[in-house]
């Protein structure tokens, strides 16, 4: 949460930050600090224990008055950045306009910069930054903004929450248009038309375009063999077929900047006892991950309540990889259990093996065990949820549970 | 275009350039070099004079070889990227790895580093190299990159004319959608509700939804004197009138990463003879603009030509500001002509004063003229074109050409 930069500022000894970008979008760290979008960026500066400057263009200094986050809030202007590219030019006006609010706010001790930009530009800056003496350094993950954005505070959260529920109802559109559609001996129609991937696919672009939310990363429509690889988006050629698996992982951003994270696995009509079986499965898995979470409890808690049940149904995990049992693993459950969901669509905790982290109150996470099985097809349940100091607060609200759409 | 590397890099006494980025999404230099999309992005190396080495993960590889723009395509498992994080640990492996690949590729000299990435990892990436003993430095504008991708290949360009027929059927198809609606007493209906400007913009998400096509930073759909405001995005709870201006200024971008601009400015009925004098003015400026046009005629030459038609009818331009009659403008045209569209929205060439270059051939533009007067509103006509030998080629193709829309 925003309290927590000043402490992760101390524990790294930095004196000052400062965020950048020529938009808020595509750049969460800017989207943070600033308390929503600006579309022509800003510079944001913090000194430690003090209150941050937020630098607008003239166009949305007003906007950026209204998210009320930083209190002062001054244009590029109002700062002299105009007499300053007069006298020093375009390129070299920008550092000395960061040094002028350096001095002004007292920074004196190490500066960590901040912001999404093109890493060309971004050394420039850097280089003539330290040319004239100040000392600006990046860090490695997690930074003092990556920590901070860990957990959530209530508004994120009911941002959050709306990326959900307006998700939500696009997946339980998009089962009822597939529950509309005609099964004529295993082959699936659309009125007259043989339904395909593709003709889902642009029915969940124009529902998520109502809604107001773009999916820039696209959405995962993965139909038979293509869904036993969790990363296939699904061929827009390929036709619908009763019986067979499909995964459907759908991870939009709302104009907000917040994003949302929610698969569901079914099929079109009856399934078979195999497919039924690896649903059963993951859902169980799903349910004890779920049960098992709360504030304090390890992350890796959660993954390995996930495994085991899978286990016990005589499928593959990512335990024997952990545990040293085998080098590869290409079949089973062959992916984390979740990730943190927010300005970014993964970020931290990750409920992974690897992470020795306990979970926090507020953080929002997806809990989506899979298994897949090549050749054959695969299962994934996501849901997003928060933790709360006695369990998890789902964030989903689909209305199908179950495996078969009829 | 990708030949003029080469060129870039000797002008600047480059020995190799680096491009990465965990995404190629918001990151054109990685689209561009790459050739394409590459869900989790890649490394690029190129050494002056010789082929490019791509690396990328086991999921993408396959997609990387497809783009044949690279034709070394490694994955970072090849390179023992596994190996060197065991060894070195997360944090410092990368480096480690861009060593390795520099080595092998005997880079010696000055390295300049691009891609979209967050500060704070990239400045701790290029102080990591530099302890290694690599010369990263940054680039200020125009870098190496911005002046390759200046000019457009065949590819690019039949990439953009096709984000630009389809972002024409969108603007057709509004204005369809609005010719359908009622005028009653001047107030504007669909159906029984009246008509407002975000029930137009859920309209204009939802065909950009159908023809695949995103507008990531949303659509100026500004009416009355709101148009008189060249970056107002419109209000959505604001009700259409008839005879009232309305500026349509829609910037979608495709999943090829390509960009397409084109603004119609319009009223709903009839236009009174003011409006209608400020239309005819805009539209004669941008003829005269596109028929000044061609390789080789300076960038400025466009922008005066449109500024000559718009003071010939008694409004005010720039060129006051750039003349040194005056040093603020607040109505008339008060932006510059155009830029340039590609895998960004707004690039070089820029069609403005203050730049002092020739246009090229296979550069693709924005024409767009504008008059503004406050409280009144806003005329801005925009269509994007490709530069030829001996004119222009224009992308867009709608069939709104007049003020009226009836």
């Amino acid at each position: 949460m925003h309290g927590d930069i000043d402490k992760e500022m101390e524990a790294r000894s930095v004196d000052g930050i400062i965020v950048l970008g020529d938009t808020t979008f595509g750049n969460p760290d800017l989207t943070y600090v600033v308390g929503g979008s600006l579309a022509r960026g800003g510079v944001y500066f913090k000194r430690i224990r003090n209150d941050p400057l937020l630098l607008t263009s003239n166009l949305d200094v007003t906007t950026a008055r209204k998210y009320r986050i930083v209190k002062q809030v001054k244009t590029f202007t109002d700062l002299g950045y105009e007499k300053l590219i007069a006298k020093y030019g375009r390129d070299y006006a920008y550092p000395r306009l960061i040094e002028t609010i350096v001095d002004q706010l007292g920074i004196r001790g190490k500066i960590a910069l901040f912001g999404r930009s093109d890493l060309a530009s971004g050394i420039h800056l850097v280089d003539q930054l330290r040319k004239i003496g100040i000392t600006v350094i990046g860090e490695k993950s997690p930074t003092i903004l990556e920590s901070a954005r860990e957990t959530k505070s209530t508004e994120e959260r009911s941002l959050i929450r709306a990326v959900g529920v307006k998700t939500s109802r696009v997946v339980d559109g998009t089962l009822g248009f597939l529950r509309n559609m005609k099964n004529r001996r295993g082959q699936i129609y659309s009125g007259k038309r043989r339904a395909t991937v593709g003709m889902v696919k642009r029915w969940i672009s124009t529902s998520l375009a109502k809604e107001g939310l773009i999916a820039p990363e696209g959405t995962i429509f993965a139909s038979g063999v293509a869904s036993a690889d969790p990363h296939n988006l699904g061929n827009p050629r390929q036709e619908l077929k009763q019986g067979k698996l499909i995964v459907f992982d759908i991870f939009p951003q709302s104009e907000t900047g917040y994003w949302f994270d929610l698969t569901r696995t079914f099929v079109l009509g009856r399934a078979d006892k195999k497919t039924v079986k690896l649903f059963q499965t993951v859902k169980q898995a799903q349910v004890a991950a779920l049960d098992s979470m709360r504030d304090s409890i390890p992350c890796k808690n959660a993954m390995m309540a996930a495994c085991k049940i899978i286990e016990l149904e005589g499928y593959r995990t990512l335990r024997e990889l952990y545990s040293g049992k085998t080098r590869t693993i290409t079949s089973g459950f062959i992916h984390s259990l979740g990730h943190g969901v927010g300005l970014t669509i993964g970020e931290r905790p990750y409920l992974s093996f690897q992470n020795g982290e306990h979970l926090l109150s507020n953080q929002v996470v997806t809990v989506e065990p899979g298994i897949y099985l090549a050749g054959f097809g695969g299962v994934r349940i996501e849901d997003t949820v928060t933790i709360t100091k006695n369990g998890v607060d789902v964030l989903s609200v689909v209305h199908q549970d179950g495996l078969e759409v009829t």
